[in-house]
């Protein structure tokens, strides 16, 4: 079975051998490891995968004695992933459908390796794509009156079915601090701009008004602060003046679709750690 | 000899009919248009480009037929550039040398067709540069104290060499009101950051302490607001977390160089019309 | 009603002014112009858009009359396109399904303004698909022995709904001589390569064997010759060492899916044309 | 003192905590680690940057034991790189300035860390850039008669220099067998176009005739076979039907110039492993 580990520690001499020894001895074989080192901030971070011949869980007490043996000495924060558990994605939309889309295509072909307990929506709109790929559909109205039974509605629902991580794709209301607080670094946006330019509402609208030549999508993790958490990716694709607003929005879909889905496959891969709101993508 | 012509004016039927049957009544081969129509704001740009067979200064008042025949009624906006005539551009520098290479590599293996006639600088210290390729060099300090007395000079030897327009190939100056309006929409300057993203000093710090995926470099026509002119050609590339700045700095010098030196071909070859702060570039 | 022309014919003088006063004539206004001259060929390529109050076909034999008045004496080959009628698109796919998902989505979303009569596959896998979008499926098996007779059908079909173009959506079958001959430059394939890289089968597995660091998808009219037509659109992605086929197979979909809506659309929107087995492709 | 070792040997558990632990216990930090498994091959690659705080190569046996303890017990084909040691590198030019300027000016600038200590062209028309920066300048005619002798000059002069890499930009001869021979993996060529398309002679023709949308460029180590070495780098650039041959050329030369100083710079740093005549790119 594979398991991975991703750690984050004050940077020190001796870290990588120290790991890699004690994986080794516990039977493991490591397949993968990429670190780095925040030079700055000082902070060493690891990813690592290991494939464990025994069944890793049942003959040791692996994630006690790590923690005893190694995480307390280093002041690790880390978390271990287990190649047989597929994460929980709930997919939380409003009226636009290419994103949605997207990602239940790359669900329903086995490429995007999760379950997908439900989809939340503020709008009734998007239902009938739900029933397309046979997952249940929540139509939460959200208003200024509703809000807090909105939330609470949400967070029994997510809580309901031990849901991971949170996948907003193209959801039009600002999501609210509690949510974020129970679902920190874990509650994926994607924005449709090259952030931090033209952040907040009508990007496409403020790209076309400066005259841009490029526009772009941005992938983050929310935070209490709109438009500037941990980036996890970004692309951009050339526009012109021959193109008007709503091209750019028609050239955006295309755009918000893969940076949403490479941010989300990231995720999936336990790729992405998060440091001083900045991500470290590992490869 | 070649002529380009470069019109714009209120948005009517019958302007490409009119122009081109004038044009070809003039013994003019059009070899190359283009048109734009600004559906908001209502105006028409069109550049075109004539062969003609015999001279077309000596034997015609092609000119003052154009402006009385077809621009007055029209309301047009418009210039001739004939192809005899070698665009004179001055070059600003301070003390990063690579904007200032590539163009001079560009100019001296005939692919930027201008003439040079000089570099100014604040600092002497690319003085070298310029006696590799033999341009003129002329340092200019720029402080507080004298600040009108280094502006009056760089505007004698703009006059006495009548510079058509002028590039800052990271010129670390703000360029005074009264040199942008003597020369409006004819100085080009290279920013490195991805605009409107990151204007103002230190860009690249900006763009890593935001932890942004993607750097960029845009080149605009410099307008009293800083960083905020017309934008005439952007780019990017990607960045990650095992980029320091001084990484940002280096992968954006050769941004930077491929940028400028794409605005400055369009800028020569007649490929740019402004209007509201935004640029049409032709193809 | 808007109008597109498509014209090309030796080069020589005059065409311009003389096509748009003819379109001034008929009361049409210009709201698009252009063209390309082929120095090596000495071809003269055209697109015009014109805005008609009148209705055009109603009022006046302006199809027959361009014909006498221009095209003849010009020796053009041209045709006419008009707003109001939608180009009827017909699918062929095999078992892949994300650029027949990719192309049914941004038609139904109304992105791409063509009607579809049915889609035909040489199997059943994908009945399904075509099921959620409700058009119809024709499964034409073809093997040795069917390869006539699934031609016939094939051309039934196509002949019976007027179809004007047909989109190869990764349809795993070389279309026989007879459909290509019926449907010149109409038959639109993607191919999963950078083209002429990689022809023929399996391309990302010779991909990574070659151990390119970019792979490509090619989007192309279909010709006698296999994967040889005249291109439309291609596009690129960065892949490395640590991509293995599945991966290069898993990213290929994505520029797949985008190579392919982007040539669909140039064909669409009549910006297409071909000469001398390359492609025109406007703006 | 930073030292770098590239190891590359048959697959199997515990390599990685055996080599940081040797490297931790010979007094080594490690601060960079980066590994690679060819899961087809089942080859195992390596990259260890260690800061060793005392002198590592007076004070210990380091190279001696690591081939006895580790290299051979693993069957390890691997390399040291020491940071106080700038690598030689010798430059092969023709007629086309731009890839020499473009290195040299990165050279001077201090952004590529090497030394260089000649140019050998088989023309002297470049000898004024290598003036202008002060680099021996020699120049060895290559003909059908004097191919041999001029092979002999160009050996002497590699092995008088300590030379440790050869760069061909835009060398327009094939290199000789016995010089392959005596640099395996230490010629890095650039080819103008997207290998595998278009290797030989004219591959912007070709491209131009083929219809491309997309030119490339790739750098490559040099093999027996023409073109068909380890890939190191490659780029690409749009093009459309407006660009003829000599746009080609133009836009081609930017892209030249970029993917050969990526691939130097990756040299350079150590950061390239060949194997099965494919390459591992370190990050």
């Amino acid at each position: 079975m594979k398991a991975t580990f991703l750690i984050h520690c004050p940077d020190q001499p001796g870290i990588i051998s120290t790991v890699t020894s004690y994986i080794q001895n516990k039977g493991g074989n490591i397949v993968y490891l990429d670190q780095h080192v925040d030079k700055e901030a000082e902070v060493f971070f690891m990813r690592l995968e290991g494939e464990f011949l025994t069944t890793l869980k049942a003959n040791s007490n692996i994630e006690d004695d790590f923690e005893k043996e190694i995480a307390v000495p280093y002041a690790m924060e880390w978390s271990v992933h287990y190649g047989d558990k597929k994460p929980r994605m709930a997919l939380f939309v409003s009226k636009y459908n290419h994103c949605l889309y997207d990602l239940l295509i790359r669900y329903s072909s086995g490429e995007l390796d999760v379950d997908i307990p439900f989809i939340i929506s503020n709008h009734d709109d998007l239902r009938y794509i739900a029933d397309q790929f046979k997952i249940p559909f929540h139509h939460i109205p959200v208003t200024k009156e509703l809000k807090s039974k909105a939330e609470e509605e949400q967070l029994r629902l997510l809580k309901q079915s031990s849901v991971d991580f949170i996948v907003l794709a193209r959801y039009m209301q600002i999501v609210t601090s509690r949510l974020i607080a129970e679902y920190p670094n874990k509650i994926i946006n994607i924005h449709h701009s090259f952030l931090p330019a033209f952040a907040g509402a009508k990007p496409y609208h403020a790209a076309f008004n400066r005259g841009v030549k490029i526009i772009g999508a941005t992938s983050h993790y929310v935070t209490e602060e709109l438009d500037a958490g941990p980036i996890i990716e970004q692309d951009t694709t050339r526009v012109s003046h021959v193109h008007k607003v709503r091209d750019f929005i028609e050239k955006g879909r295309d755009l918000e679709k893969l940076v949403l889905s490479r941010a989300v496959h990231l995720h999936v891969n336990r790729k992405t750690m998060v440091y001083n709101n900045k991500t470290v993508i590992f490869t």
